[in-house]
């Protein structure tokens, strides 16, 4: 890894870009430092400092130097180029060029390119009422705002994915570049296409220091790097150095190299070749907080932590520091780059690509803009028929593997499929029958299913598929990741960050609703056959509905026809995030087409043919989730046959917001309409497929609350069969059961000697599986008999 | 990277090797298929089956191999090896080979090793009342189960820390090695010193294939997968085949030569060379599904990922596929491994290390049996005077800081801090006067604190910072992690991983209790100044509270001795994961230390000295954090000036658990005492440091639950100044004093004026905010006056 010795910038140029670079840089200790006085008309005074110095200068050099180059390679190849900033708390840097590139201006058009518009554009910075530090969903061109390090490289990829003319540049900061994820996602590559997806140019920013610390990768040498990067399937061109002139033509040479290889690679692969390409990245070293104040009060800050968020520190009461402040700003000499109203000067701005090139009006970044809805099979046609409720068993997954490879069949470039490897354990591999699974590995015999084009993508790791999904979601397309329930907390704290950035679009006019991310649970809490206590946690629900209740929509479909119209209103939404739990095992139907669109719609209601409480119910016996679904079915055969005098209705929730109060959630029921369906004044025992204490948070408001019983998972179980599996969590039928004879005292004694028959089945049972290993039959081949 | 070719094993021992390889593949076949017949005393018949197969097969004879082979070099060198099973699933691998040595049968001595024991292992694996699937804390010498994957190397390197004379040999699978975690984790060698710890030897078990896909590390060539490890600062060997002879000998000479590199690695360190070695690691390449059936119903299992989990299914009711099991099992002729009784014979045992050395019977894997209690400095002498309540801010993480440096004093191998490069801005630096920061990287001018035994570890992921610290625990050590409390969420999986192994060894009676996990959270949403929205998630708390009640803890800390209380207990608890909320900005001291001592063992408790209620309150305001604890004061000061009749009492909670039902959670309240702070008939207003609800969800089931109005983190906030956050989130003292108003009828419409007044403040703060930039005088240094 040596850089590049040639000088491809003419005096002209190179002067024109350094020019930009420097407008750049002013701006951006602009929007730290100044409240007023934004060309420096006069001398600065403490009352032109904002009081509270918030923002991370150190990185912010490097991205506008970036930034002002990759506008070089844009306007010289006429390329369509989208910049994501992992190193996104420099929004400085962001916001600065989207600026000067007029960007900025044509969504936020009050932020004028003039000297008025600059004094917003300072203030408003890290300021109340203003935007935030990071290259948050505010700043026009942004997909990535790393404010949460780490995703930066997957949010890249999956941007390029089906956008063949797509150029991602994407930094990677050297403190991001410790991260798991990112250090997962350098992978990406061998699920890139370069035939059929855009290209990612990864330019490590190796500025040398995080927060406190040096950067692990600034500190291997060079011999380890190279072969870090290489063994990562790249093929890594170095740009370092301090001496700005020196940077700016070696960063040149460097870029047009790197996308002369892109164009290579592009051409070869569309040309029918089908070897994987080492494809160019950048290691681009330049001193943290550049052209910032070298030293201050005696310590070195350029090119050291110091230099990681504000250098200068207590510039209002600092004479000393105001003066040293005002001295940077005028080292830009920002009487070049500004004219008397404070516009950028032409020769600054004809740097800037034309409108339709900006990286910060790039319609790929306002996905919406440029997001088609997909075409959708008519999801009625792949429903099961059901003639008698529980009759026969369904596979909800299977159904819908169906409907998704006809979904494929009509949205070829529009549409994936994510996930950590368990498409075929989700069964649902009928989508294999019309394409394959990604992969530009090397191919083997008795390899299944591999293509280099396949619209399924599966890598071990959940944090890589979210990041590619959220990438292709950002940038207007469509998809699905399915993954163990347990398992998908992995991503926690990446769907925070994308429920955060959907409140935040919704809250911006300019912004496009982008289509939501749709997660599929299918391999849920209650059967984890192969599987044990590590694999049993059901969640992701809970952390889920923390999120701004606008965003948020979770879903518990019992049966197949409920799942396969749950899943068809989910890829039909936009600016959600769905979590559609559901389990990928045979288990009955229980409605039919039509019953199951009106349920879905309802998102909750009365299952008329398992009451019999002819509207005066002694008991409402609710549930959620398929499993929790069953069993409480069963317990009403089993209270039927024993207790036929009991009037019991049962209410199955597939839509849990329901459950939530109107004034807290769009999809939350009136409480009139909550107290018809569950009373306010008979007991409920809900069966419910997660941890119980959800049902409460939920519904705590509700008249009847008091009368809730909540049965679900309180973290019993390992290896085991299904249905000790809810024994163990008492959520079985029999215990169900029983906990109805203990909350109707009018049952009388008489229903003792009923409650000691099903305890005693509960403790057969447990005799019966700890011996033989299986549930008894009467349990495991239980039908529902209407 | 090319194969050793020398021949290591005369022929005896390679016999003998290979004997003890077969015992064990026969030993883990036996356990996913037998329920009896376990020495095939007669032919396999249907019910000599177990109804419901279930396991891993692909991963476990390479487990075996390597067992066996390690078990050669400790016995060859005395060696201290400890064992961690990156593919966790092939537990069948685990167990066997426990049972072999005698490890198994010392932690349960029901399970003897003879047939009746051969049969009681075979039964209980992946069977109800029996043992889990995984390499899960039941396993003697396990302290990783790998039910998740990715975290088996930082928890190799958190074992090897602080224990020089270990080496841990870390099984990485190929599946694993694609997560974010894992990825990352490769860069521990940058923090093992090799002077004071001991050594990992990864050894990545490439066998190629995942659940249903290739793996991506075997598809991507020798070239660029030894460019990798050398990136990564190893120095790769290669054992690749699949005829056992030859793998036998490849991979005894792999690791003799691997041993002999990490004793002159840490000779060279021991006597004073400080270069960064290259360590040795493995690529060991081997059939997936090794020895099982190679076709079964025409299709190659062995070698290719059909062998992941069970290779020959319904045995009991296809005839061919029984006799396949049989011909597999025999082909390991195990009359030769086993006596008449089933025992192990001499030449296959022999292999086994003595007692001591045994992986299964590692004290270091069953931590607590190793694990001493710290030396912790008397905490009372770092406390703060606090005269007068809430009259002087306090630095809560700085004194703590304080404390800390002097526990790294007294127990100078036994205690660690992790953190993601958070150290220094959580204000805890002090520990550097005695300590640094581990760093093995290259060293430049200006660096700061940095060590290569420092006992402080920082990189900027959370992943490896938390595998660390488990791997450290687990083998019985110390330590506490400081995080962003936003970012936390990225190790939710992680946590829940570990909550469920202490769940589960608080039901093992062989293993010991290990030091608390504890969390110290200070970048907390409240005060993400240079941050915003992107950094604001109180929801940790919230995903904690729903692992077992048994295991997991809450601390609100609201002022410095308070805090220092908290963390003083932590230190010395086991078995738990303690949850530390608490800012690192300067906040008023409430209480002094004796107080402080008796309200953090309480939980709960009146505060005399902000309230005036004389036992009989109109209003009770409850508090739990710091940030809501100040506005609750300022909010009783506001209406104490403006409405002096009310009576007010101020109930701070620093123990959340407390308010949870004594029944669910060991440190809940009786009723009575919840009642007797909160009363069962006046209105609560309670100020809760994150999302509200979780209020609900404990005290739902408590007498007053109805008068509960929680405030509360709702997901509103950015980058603005510290009122502000509360402001947009109804947090405020206002907000809070008009809440008051609300709820107390008895005040009268004469409160309508005052309450008017309260919301004109809020407004005018609004408005001053939203000008200048920061937070009214009168809010910003507001102190309580008593």
């Amino acid at each position: 890894m040596e850089q590049l010795g040639t000088r491809p910038l003419a005096d002209a140029e190179l002067h024109g870009i350094d020019a930009y670079w420097r407008a750049a840089n002013y701006l951006s200790v602009g929007q730290i430092y100044l409240l007023a006085n934004p060309l420096l008309r006069e001398p600065l005074q403490p009352e032109h400092i904002k009081p509270r110095l918030l923002g991370h200068w150190g990185t912010t050099p490097g991205l506008n130097l970036l930034y002002a180059h990759l506008n070089r390679v844009i306007r010289q190849g006429d390329r369509d180029v989208l910049f994501v900033t992992g190193p996104g708390h420099g929004g400085p840097a962001l916001v600065a060029n989207t600026w000067l590139e007029g960007s900025w201006t044509a969504a936020y058009p009050n932020t004028t390119r003039d000297e008025v518009g600059m004094a917003r554009l300072f203030k408003q910075f890290s300021f109340p009422g203003g935007i935030p530090s990071h290259v948050a969903a505010d700043v026009p061109g942004s997909i990535n705002e790393g404010g949460e390090l780490g995703y930066s490289l997957s949010h890249a990829y999956g941007a390029a994915a089906d956008n063949p003319d797509l150029v991602v540049a994407c930094v990677v900061g050297d403190g991001e570049a410790e991260t798991g994820p990112l250090a997962a996602a350098w992978h990406s590559n061998k699920f890139l296409d370069p035939a059929r997806d855009g290209a990612v140019l990864p330019i490590l920013h190796l500025n040398g220091y995080k927060i406190a610390n040096p950067a692990v990768l600034a500190r291997i040498g060079d011999d380890e790097l190279t072969a870090l990067f290489r063994g990562y399937g790249y093929e890594p061109y170095l740009v370092a150095g301090s001496e700005p002139e020196a940077v700016h033509q070696a960063l040149a040479a460097t870029l047009d190299q790197c996308m002369q290889r892109i164009d290579e690679i592009q051409r070869e692969a569309r040309s029918g070749s089908a070897s994987r390409p080492a494809w160019p990245m950048i290691v681009f070293r330049t001193p943290k907080g550049w052209t910032g104040p070298h030293t201050v009060d005696g310590e070195q800050v350029e090119g050291t932590w110091r230099a990681h968020q504000v250098p200068l520190s207590g510039v209002r009461t600092n004479p000393d520091h105001l003066r040293q402040l005002e001295s940077w700003l005028r080292s830009y000499r920002p009487e070049e780059l500004f004219d008397a109203d404070g516009r950028p000067v032409a020769s600054v701005v004809e740097l800037a690509p034309e409108p339709r090139r900006r990286m910060g009006s790039s319609p790929h970044a306002n996905g919406g803009e440029v997001s088609r809805d997909l075409e959708l099979p008519a999801v009625a046609e792949y429903a099961v028929p059901v003639k008698v409720p529980g009759a026969e068993d369904g596979e909800p997954t299977k159904v819908f593997g169906a409907y998704l490879r006809d979904a494929f069949t009509l949205n070829p470039d529009n549409l994936r499929l994510f996930g950590p490897d368990e498409t075929e354990s989700n069964r649902l591999s009928a989508v294999y029958e019309v394409t394959g699974k990604r992969w530009l590995g090397e191919l083997r015999d008795g390899d299944n299913h591999l293509a280099r084009d396949g619209r399924v993508l599966e890598i071990l790791s959940e944090h890589t598929c979210q990041g590619w999904l959220e990438g292709y979601l950002l940038t207007g397309r469509h998809g699905v990741l399915s993954s163990y329930e347990a398992f998908v907390h992995i991503v926690d704290s990446m769907v925070n960050q994308h429920a955060k950035w959907l409140k935040t679009i919704n809250r911006l006019e300019w912004r496009r609703r982008i289509p939501s991310l749709n997660y599929l649970l299918t391999s849920h809490v209650w059967r984890q056959d192969h599987n044990g206590f590590s694999h049993q946690d059901p969640g992701f629900i809970d952390h889920v509905v923390n999120k701004k209740a606008e965003v948020v929509r979770v879903y518990l479909p019992p049966d197949t026809n409920t799942f396969l119209s749950t899943m068809d209103h989910c890829l039909r939404t936009r600016n959600y995030i769905n979590v559609v739990v559901a389990g990928k095992q045979p288990q009955p139907n229980w409605l039919d087409w039509e019953d199951a669109a009106l349920h879905c719609a309802r998102g909750a209601g009365i299952w008329d043919f398992a009451s019999n409480d002819d509207g005066d119910p002694d008991v409402v016996m609710a549930c959620a989730g398929d499993v929790p679904t069953m069993e409480t079915l069963a317990a009403v055969d089993l209270l039927r046959q024993q207790l036929p005098e009991l009037r019991i209705r049962v209410v199955n929730v597939v839509d849990l917001m329901r459950l939530q109060d109107a004034t807290e959630h769009p999809h939350g029921l009136p409480d009139a309409e909550f107290d018809a369906l569950f009373t306010t004044d008979k007991p409920v025992i809900f069966a419910y497929h997660g941890y119980p204490w959800l049902i409460h948070r939920l519904t705590y408001r509700r008249n009847g609350h008091a009368n809730l019983h909540v049965r679900g998972y309180i973290e019993e179980g390992t290896t085991t069969t299904p249905f000790d599996m809810v024994v163990r969590n008492n959520l079985d039928r029999y215990h169900l059961a029983m906990d109805v004879i203990d909350r109707v005292p009018a049952l009388g004694t008489r229903a003792a000697s009923t409650r000691q028959y099903f305890a005693d089945q509960r403790t057969r049972h447990h005799a019966h599986v700890t011996t033989y290993g299986d549930d008894l039959p009467e349990v495991r081949d239980w039908r529902w008999t209407p």
